[in-house]
């Protein structure tokens, strides 16, 4: 057990994790049953953000906060449990398109939000307010407080992620994705420095594209990953050659990328230590090995809590002694 | 029966109101009843408009398009009837202050509002295009487009009239009253023209100060209702030296008019013709009268539907002959 060391005295092991939605924050509920909430930084994905009826909505970090606050609906990976759609349904009244599936709990947030952001609070100081609103002790911290718009380019047009994704279904041709506002975004205050101080900087098994490569894609993340004294574990999204969730598989195969975690490995060995892989995977470690990385041969699959928990424990492991 | 000529013939009567919130509302269900709701357009207050967590409430016109629309809590003659409070306690979780009560569906209205609004609308475009979504044919006129806010004067200070009203329960002193804005408010357009072009203009059993009195404040409407050649009927709100709800009462007196449909009758009577008073205040009919104004005496306490049906008959029938 790496959280105490070898004549079994307490350490503090600071991680860093890079997140996108779902199951990032599956990941992490794991994680934070064997670490202190207050010793986790999450770096969230916010290429995802939209305005819809003038409210700005969050999904990564409402997803990864609601999760770790407990509160998340777990059967759909989103939104609080138990949540009501009385407003929604209201605003579909009111001539209103409403395709983006908003809880009357869940608006609460994006209202708190988008009066924040109003009054002048960035998106950072929002979302810590949140999560402390929310009992959370674990630090969420936006990529970034600018503009960053990931839009997939289709057949049908460019569209907004959530818009592919949510609205149509995925069913348009993959072609390719944009990140708009990249030139210019910065990352949020402590995302650095989170990178750099920790100990153990995990990249969630989230989309390497659109979740974790909109993160990769802000200025300095993917150098101070690089330069980061941490040791940096991945554990790939990609399963059995395909997706976990969502359309990762498709937007690799898409991009013309192997869809496999030898392909995800291959999107992060620059800066990578180990990734992990499932267990359906294992013929793959010999050739991920190549690449210079340590492999960890497990079940990744998340369906229950012991799961996550194992899982955890096995990024953890992958460390090896601190 | 004013709506048919003396041998029948069906005529066209164009009715303009002006309204507070909960017993204009009633009284309006009543006459809606009697002519087609096209042939009414209601002016609505908008001094107790109020801006919370980032949205634009308008209680009054809320208050009457929904009463009017058929959705309105008729038990609290606010609100949705049905309606759920989830996210009000989830923003109140987030350490927002829930002071003032806002449904699930409600807030639909409130969350299209400001997103118009913010998209430059008018508060009168919005207006329009909420009570068409709802289905209802009477017009819907904000008094002003402009800012105009109902200010309190209390011991305690100056605070907006819904913080004196229902988040202090009234419980201050009223000192006096402040209209924030109205120098430079102009009436909503289409206002006047209803006014005059109208064949009987009601001012509902609305607080005369705070529901009334901020429409007359606004910059032409006095004289518009002193100009029309329709017939001019004021419904008192004060039965038996109360208000029927709310702090008509007290705020009159602490301006020192009579608590009373006389003291009612003489805010009005510059453009007044004729004015509906209860039954238990019949004795104040020669007095009225002798401010040159026709007086009717009914009961206006309305608790059933047929009791504002009844009522406006009375105010129908008050305008003679057409």
């Amino acid at each position: 057990m790496v959280l105490y060391d070898s004549v079994g005295r307490a350490c503090t092991l600071r991680v860093a994790a890079l997140a996108g939605g779902v199951g990032a924050a599956r990941f992490l509920t794991g994680l934070t049953r064997l670490i202190p909430q207050e010793d986790l930084t999450v770096i969230v994905n916010t290429g995802d953000d939209i305005d819809l009826f003038g409210l700005h909505i969050s999904p990564d970090i409402d997803i990864v906060t609601y999760t770790l606050a407990g509160i998340v609906d777990e059967a759909k990976g989103w939104g609080i449990k138990g949540d009501t759609f009385h407003c929604l349904s209201q605003l579909k009244a009111l001539g209103e398109d409403t395709w983006f599936n908003l809880g009357d709990q869940d608006l609460a947030t994006h209202i708190y939000r988008t009066h924040r952001l109003n009054q002048g609070a960035s998106l950072a100081q929002v979302t810590d307010e949140i999560r402390q609103h929310l009992g959370l002790k674990t630090k969420i911290l936006p990529m970034s407080n600018d503009r960053f718009e990931t839009r997939i380019t289709t057949p049908n047009g460019s569209m907004h992620f959530e818009e592919y994704f949510v609205k149509r279904q995925c069913r348009d041709e993959f072609l390719g994705v944009e990140f708009v506002g990249q030139e210019t975004a910065k990352p949020s205050p402590g995302v650095l420095e989170a990178i750099v101080e920790a100990d153990l900087v995990v990249v969630c098994p989230s989309n390497p594209l659109v979740s974790i490569g909109t993160i990769l894609a802000v200025e300095g993340i993917r150098a101070a990953l690089k330069r980061t004294s941490a040791c940096v574990v991945a554990v790939s999204p990609i399963v059995a050659g395909l997706a976990i969730k969502g359309p990762a598989d498709k937007m690799l195969r898409g991009l013309g990328f192997e869809v496999s975690a030898f392909g995800v490995a291959g999107l992060y060995c620059d800066f990578l230590d180990s990734i992990v892989i499932d267990s359906q995977d294992a013929e793959l470690k010999l050739r991920i090995e190549k690449l210079g990385l340590k492999v960890t041969v497990t079940n990744t699959v998340m369906k229950t809590l012991e799961d996550k928990v194992a899982l955890a424990g096995a990024v953890l492991g992958s460390k090896g002694s601190l």
